[in-house]
């Protein structure tokens, strides 16, 4: 029998929906997939007009058993209640959940996008067992046997993008903490002294690892090293308003030492506060997604080197720390699995 | 039915053996409670006869229906087998369980100290919904009702003595971690040019906060300002190996100003480490045990206000840092929680 699950992602700046068909007990299909970025005002009601447009597409005219709901921002997950969009107006308190299960006559479960990424990346992604293969059909025995071991049983899942943001995999279920806050591993602080954050701290991993600490602190060396940064210089056009995250990972790797600098600087941070993370959660695995994760290979390295670092002698061989394997589409994935 | 249950302490300078009797599905009571501490050189082979001895005089000829054990030392919890212990020799790969399943014909479950602490404290001390009467007799209803949110379903134990420890209850759980060796938040680094640590790096909470450190730190100050300090002086009689960290907690309390800026660095230190643990896991509520948390309300005021300074705004109000409840017996409710 072929049962349709509905996922959906509301991403803030765009809105993602897709139809998952479970072709046995183990194995599932991405069927439809339609994505669709906001406008610059977005508001509620436009974000679930364009998700209920986007469900008939995939569905085309099947009902689903199940919605699974990755929303970008703040969520009472038991509840199924939306708190509020950081970056979407009137989200303030939406039963989400309530509405969707009224559309669609159909079980909805709802949670924010750090845990749903950390549930898809550890059930379908780089903590499965069996990855998802070309053509995203893939085998999740995995699931039904976590028990077993075959999936990590214990996973951190950090975005590093224009934030950073976590969300935890314990015991195979999504660990959400006293008032559904856990993860926040952006707003641990690793220096007192260092950049203020906008939480009212200071030297937050966030402010010293994510895409626009990298640009900032480039852009505050090119300024203070004129002799300095000549690819980085010219990939931006001497115009430094130009610097992004990017760019300096793209100078980085053709040879600019300073930008080199930059982005090793942002690895060792990110990878000290994740040493102190696995003296005291010790989890199976780390997974690190967002756009600054696709860095490369050689920025993984200095992740991992600076964790090994900050970790007792006991547990340097359980420095596990990879890439995340399912990129954009992690919350859609993740969607699926709270609900199979 | 009167159901005995057997628990064991194996703490490493003393050896303790409680039995439990349930009264009903819901309450207990300790019904007898042998300690004895240890010569300078014991080995396994002493600790595990003077269990045995003070085991048959808390029976006296009953049988008991489960053991939990607590050991002063890492434990693979799953196999039920002691890896080592820091203070006695012999205990390197014993298979404490089958022992202890040969000698009494009963079920036996096995953990080290932190965890067993901080699921006693979970479930009869403070971090539970009824906690344990003058008589040491309960109600743990708890135990039953732990999903309807009467006792704490996530709690850090942290013990602040000779070392800083800790152990995770997740989702009314023991969180061993993936090589079961989480909860080591006395080896989280919050100072990287801090004190050298046993570890082999700087700055690991336990030598900014536990006992010998508050003693090492207040002799430096004594060294360093010869006028400073007359309460401490006074109560080391001038002879500085005589400096302790509860001497130093008495000269604080009594007013020695030298003393209780020792006192507060402890405090702050530790409160700045639990701030990015909430940040990182939002629990439901911290518990301190350990001679250090002894030190009183105005230790645990800078704990917590340090801690509430490390969080991000929305967590102020989880910031929910208490002392011990069960003192020194915290593994032997602890070791009887690991088996009703």
């Amino acid at each position: 029998m072929i049962r349709p699950y509905l996922a959906f992602d509301f991403g803030g700046t765009k809105n993602a929906c897709a139809l998952f068909l479970q072709e046995d007990a183990h194995a599932f299909h991405l069927d439809a997939l339609e994505k669709r970025a906001s406008p610059p005002q977005p508001d509620a009601a436009y974000d679930y007009a364009t998700m209920l447009e986007l469900a008939r597409n995939v569905l085309r005219g099947r009902e689903p058993i199940a919605i699974g709901v990755s929303f970008g921002g703040p969520v009472r997950a038991q509840e199924g209640v939306v708190v509020l969009s950081h970056h979407v107006a009137g989200w303030e308190n939406v039963s989400l959940r309530a509405k969707l299960e009224n559309e669609f006559h159909a079980r909805v479960v709802v949670d924010n996008d750090a845990n749903v990424a950390a549930l898809g990346e550890t059930k379908f992604g780089a903590g499965a067992a069996s990855r998802i293969s070309k053509d995203r059909q893939i085998e999740i025995g995995a699931r039904e046997d976590a028990t077993q071991g075959k999936n990590c049983s214990s996973v951190l899942y950090v975005t590093v993008s224009t934030g950073v943001g976590g969300g935890w995999i314990l015991n195979g279920e999504i660990y959400r903490g006293a008032n559904e806050l856990a993860g926040e591993i952006g707003h641990v602080v690793i220096d007192p002294n260092g950049p203020p954050c906008v939480c009212g701290r200071r030297g937050c991993v966030e402010q010293l690892a994510c895409g626009p600490a990298i640009a900032r602190h480039a852009r505050e060396r090119l300024i203070n090293n004129p002799a300095r940064g000549k690819i980085l210089r010219e990939l931006i056009q001497n115009d430094f308003s130009q610097v992004t995250a990017l760019r300096v990972n793209q100078a980085a790797l053709a040879g600019d030492a300073l930008a080199r600098e930059v982005m090793d600087a942002a690895a060792r941070a990110l990878g000290f506060a994740l040493g102190n993370v696995i003296c005291l959660m010790n989890p199976q695995r780390i997974i690190i997604g967002g756009g600054v994760s696709n860095a490369g290979e050689h920025y993984f390295e200095m992740v991992r080197a600076a964790a090994r670092e900050n970790v007792m002698p006991q547990l340097r061989n359980a420095v596990d720390i990879v890439p995340a394997a399912l990129g954009d589409d992690a919350p859609l994935w993740g969607a699926l699995a709270l609900v199979v």
